[in-house]
């Protein structure tokens, strides 16, 4: 089995590379490849991770290669974690919301728009030559906004072999089992909705539904004190009988997010820039050859784990279920069959099938698919290069500009990205 | 043929009146009840009417009742034209909007809301006794929200034969054979949508497609300068390739509107009161016994001309094409069978059929879907006197307020109009 | 709490009987009326249950009479389980399928379809005075064709509380259990479909899925030899990877069934009409007062158990699962929100919602598509007594005569059953 | 502008030329590329056309080829008119179905399931060429069953710029069109349905609907005397108020069409044959240099017209609207998106927008769900080479045996033409 990593200089790169240490006998490991543009980065996680393969003696062979072509060629999986442009384009994206008074998160809001229209051509291009060179791989993506993006790979490119992965599902069900002091695997929490838009509607622990404890846990007084990615509204939870996952806050608490965004001091962008410098620093001791702690606070919890997972559920043909982004097929009947959704899917050889779901509460419903539009018409305009169709996803987006303040928004994202739409 | 009209006392009823005198002989109109609650209105507006009949030569009987079954009894057409609360709530719907800096328009916006609230159970009501008294009935509604109020009327009652009106499209329509210089009876004009959430997709003059020229008229240098109602950001009606109708901009220039209703000095209430008065004292002139010109300032231009037609359409099996609305049942594509849109339709004997339509632009599509699911959880809220329906109904209006402010709104409104859910 | 049972003096209703005399104390049973228009029978079967009643030391009252309005008046429970022209009628429906080579079962192919255009215009009668009369009531169906009749009711009156039974999947439940040798509670099975064409997709023993182990068995050497019921070509079943419940039979093996319905010395109704007579005989015994073993030949085996389950499950709001006829509302992915479908459900006190399901396998999807088509139709003929809707009803039933023969069919019904369409 | 065509050895191929040589200017035609497997055919047929071209003055260059690739490499449009097997298959079809007393047409009936399974194979193949070699081109195909290969190809490869032809649609209109006494460019013919499974709903004559006079004199006592093929039961049409395209009588008058084809002393595959050889005899007269009268008699008659058409609407943009196979995308509110149906469309640059219709009647859309399920386990069966999709297939069939007859059915046909699957 040949597995290739592209944007393998990520930082995070350590971490997938401990996962696939620790089960490459189970999955068949022979071989990894790093793909990256960014040579120096490669050449420090690269020969990090070339240590921490041959500190594990050696059980698979790991390359690193500025070819695409190379560590697709062949391969069984391609997993794809760039990012167009890096931090610093990051940076650019939550400016061009402050300066409008908008969100500029990099996955919701205009920041995610932003980076999804750097991002999609690139995809395009990656997915080209996987048709060719690797027509039966699976296409792992992690990269970010990783919904959308697997929106454009699943419903405009030939391969459909693809799953879009995020750690928010998993990071939310580890929080819940720490909270409830039980282990993980004795929790199953059914989520839906798209990527970094999510509903947990049900928790049930060692067969008992404890759906309503945790409801009440969440809008009662002592609620999520310490986390503030989840301090909704009580009413609000109270009121869908669901709990919104911790991206939802961008929706359901714009103003307070906003105030939060302005009043830092250095943007997240920059702050990854500080840990990603030191991390790096690390990587190259020539005595380190395993993952170190500090990548914890990279954020991003959880990645290796499920991309780990869901590589073995594929080629050990389990049937594991995992909450991954993939075609809906009718497994949210309020949805068209054609969009890709984040909901529990069983998982095996043939692919994905996700498991059919209720019908969603009308509030969250229309607020998933006005993202959903959004996100079509961000497609849209990346294949087109169209003016129009990013004037309609920016108004769609319900964290974008009103239309009478629409233009001016749209001209500074495309110049501050060098796009040059008509 | 027997028509009743609820809300029999509004100062719109001579228009009303006016077009059944012209119609009569056609429709074989032989009785007209009005009904009204407010006994000195109704008495004023009634003997108005009597007058108007007996200067006509009596073509039908006309009575006036405060009781609502003797409207309803064995009537062909029930026809709603009544505002719970009158211009007072009205007025009340205004103000509570602007104490939170959203928008509180009687048909769009938390005032639609609030209006929604108090009007459904009355409607409800109505429907028990046309169900009982009148099966045959066919129930024409302008009582505003209109869509919203037809919503719940075909999908939460057992009268099935209703459909419901707004003037807005054939304003439209006479607004654009006016600004074409073309006779309207010349103009095909097909819009699409929910009641105050319309887009015109194609106009025809005489068999020529001109949308074109309409949308470069419109996003041009000339522009609709003296029409405030219809001007747009120019990039959105040429991103779209369709006109908004006038009741877009409270959803596309949310900021200009709003800043604008701030600074009224009376608001449309207090102005409709103002007009309303003026009126009634004329209609009180023994020698007045045709429709005063004064009427049309009143606003809701064409609602008897519509409504006339429609009683036409369906008496007269005319198979004619009027934009109404009516339970989708597949016409536009992307949205479910039970949801009321507002759409062409042909109207005769057998009811209406709405007239097949392409997708849905999505930027439209997720407005669309977003209103509509804001009207599901007002219904649904006003049914179950529902608190935490209303708060999801409040969070899901695109001009109601974001999650965490929502509570204080929903508190106000509900004590504002004696409302006790919970 | 009232049960009011339309079609009182049916043989069956000592089962029924039973059952609430059991379940009495915690239903909180005060009253139940046994109504019929058969006086001779109501007398019969009454005392009988009297009897009964009085035997188990009166947990609640029980009355008799002709008067339907007396059945339904304040009822909390309307259990319909009556049969227009008895099995007088059930015989003709036999005949006349095979006078044309068809087959004329009692609630498939054209007897089916003979019998609902009997039955529709008296469960619409019921369904106004339930409106009237008792409008909170829970209307439990079990005249056949059960799935027809709830679908007639679920989208053509405004009687929305209403669950459509059938014991066929209980009952495959039960032979599953047995032949499994473990008790019934321990087995869960999911079937799909509509009443009387169902299929069990996956069965659960103790939480171990043993479906290909049952699908093995059935398509293997042994299979259901003594089950001439499921008797199915193997292929079928291993094609499908789900067991087609018995009454599909009609429509795979259709040639053998129709050759075994013409061998048949007496018809399934004239066999009925001895056991009843036999029945009645019994009943009358005065010194009889608890079930007759015999009354398990009638068939209908378990259809006691599950309207009393229903009850039990509404009445205790315990969100209990059963197999119910009720609208899809999305749970079925690929049919529309308002198809009437018999799948699992969970029920209580707010009613009946069915468990999501995955995409149906396309010959069993095209199949159910197809006899719900002529469920449609078939309503739509009894509705406005329309001869050209009766033609389109029979040819689209999967079991009808092709068109060139459908004429003489439709006269022939018609005619037996002394309908005059136009 | 380069044309290539597969199966270029066609006795039709010379129809097609002509087309080509009419409008060649228009097109901006510079060359054509007849392939085929089939050496000699090649030779006459390609030697024929290099006469009309040159006859016509060279518009174009016209050459012959073996190579595939030669004909698909940069073209801008590929014709697909191939026969897999040629008559000789066609023939084996035929007795196939008579041996168990079936329908074993070519394009209904278990003929059509065999020839889609020998064909989709290489329908497949020669996409996957198109992909790499030509991915800007319009695949336009003509091979049968051509809505089920179009299916195939839209839902199965990487090829979205398809469109399926048939000229059934366009000889309906103008035998109605010659039945009037009117120029066909006066008729407008509203079809809806699938290929070779269509229904006429709507028929209007320089804007008069003229349907309920076509109905009249269909269903009366004059009816279609001398055309066998859209002889139906006049009950039926009035029923329907719809025309079925000939096709349909396989569907509705099977008894009779049965007897008919058993009553043939030779198989149409063995016409064909005797009129094929015929033509290719005179094909090869060198003095031969346009398209000869008896190229008539063979049947596809308006081929070429459609097809010529269809390049002129999509090369010129001109947005006329044809009667092809495409994806429905709504424009049929009661099927899939994905389902490929055969309606009118709009044809330009872009591509092919279905124009929206109104409602399936249920006993319409139960039968074209029918077909398409069958279409798509027939698909999936050719796919993965598997029995159980082709025996779910096989029994999904309207015209395939009941399930208990299957298997034999399907050894026959699965041997008869080499297959095989597991």
């Amino acid at each position: 089995m040949k597995i290739g990593i592209i944007g393998g200089g990520s930082t995070y790169t350590p971490e997938v590379i401990e996962g696939f240490i620790i089960k490459a006998g189970d999955l068949g490991l022979t071989e990894v490849v790093l793909m990256d543009i960014d040579g120096e980065r490669l050449r420090v996680v690269g020969d990090f991770a070339k240590r921490m393969v041959k500190h594990a003696g050696n059980p698979f062979k790991l390359t690193t290669t500025a070819a695409r072509v190379e560590a697709i060629d062949g391969a069984d999986f391609v997993l794809t974690q760039f990012r167009v442009g890096g931090q610093a384009a990051r940076h650019e994206d939550i400016m061009l919301g402050l300066r409008h008074g908008l969100i500029g998160q990099e996955t919701t809001g205009i920041g995610g728009m932003a980076k999804a229209l750097r991002t999609i051509p690139v995809i395009l291009d990656i997915c080209a030559d996987v048709e060719k060179r690797a027509p039966n791989a699976w296409v792992i993506n992690f990269t970010n906004p990783s919904g959308l993006i697997t929106e454009a790979i699943l419903n405009h490119t030939g391969v459909s072999r693809c799953i879009g992965l995020c750690n928010v599902p998993i990071d939310m069900k580890m929080m819940i089992a720490k909270h409830l002091g039980v282990d993980d695997a004795d929790v199953q929490m059914d989520s839906v909705g798209l990527n970094h838009l999510g509903w947990v509607r049900r928790v049930i622990v060692k067969g008992e539904d404890i759906t309503a404890r945790l409801l009440d846990f969440l809008a009662g007084e002592e609620g999520p004190k310490n986390i503030p990615d989840i301090q909704y509204n009580p009413e609000l939870i109270r009121a869908l009988g669901q709990v919104p996952l911790y991206y939802c806050r961008y929706f359901y608490n714009t103003p307070s997010v906003l105030a939060e965004l302005k009043a830092k001091k250095k943007s997240r962008a920059q702050e990854v820039m500080d840990i990603e410098k030191a991390l790096l620093a690390q990587y190259q001791d020539p005595n380190l050859a395993t993952k170190p702690k500090e990548l914890e606070q990279r954020g991003g919890a959880y990645y290796s784990k499920i991309a780990v997972e869901i590589v073995e559920a594929i080629a050990g043909d389990t049937g594991a279920e995992h909450t991954v982004n993939t075609r809906n097929e009718g497994a949210v009947p309020d949805l068209p069959a054609s969009n890709v959704v984040e909901i529990p899917c069983r998982i095996g050889r043939d692919g994905v099938t996700p498991v059919p779901t209720e019908p969603l509460e009308p509030s969250i419903r229309a607020l998933i698919q006005a993202v959903k539009a959004y996100e079509e018409l961000t497609v849209e305009a990346a294949l087109k290069k169209s003016r129009a169709a990013a004037f309609r996803a920016l108004i769609t987006n319900p964290l974008g500009p009103k239309s009478e303040r629409a233009s001016d928004v749209l001209d500074d994202l495309l110049k501050t990205n060098n796009l040059s739409y008509s």
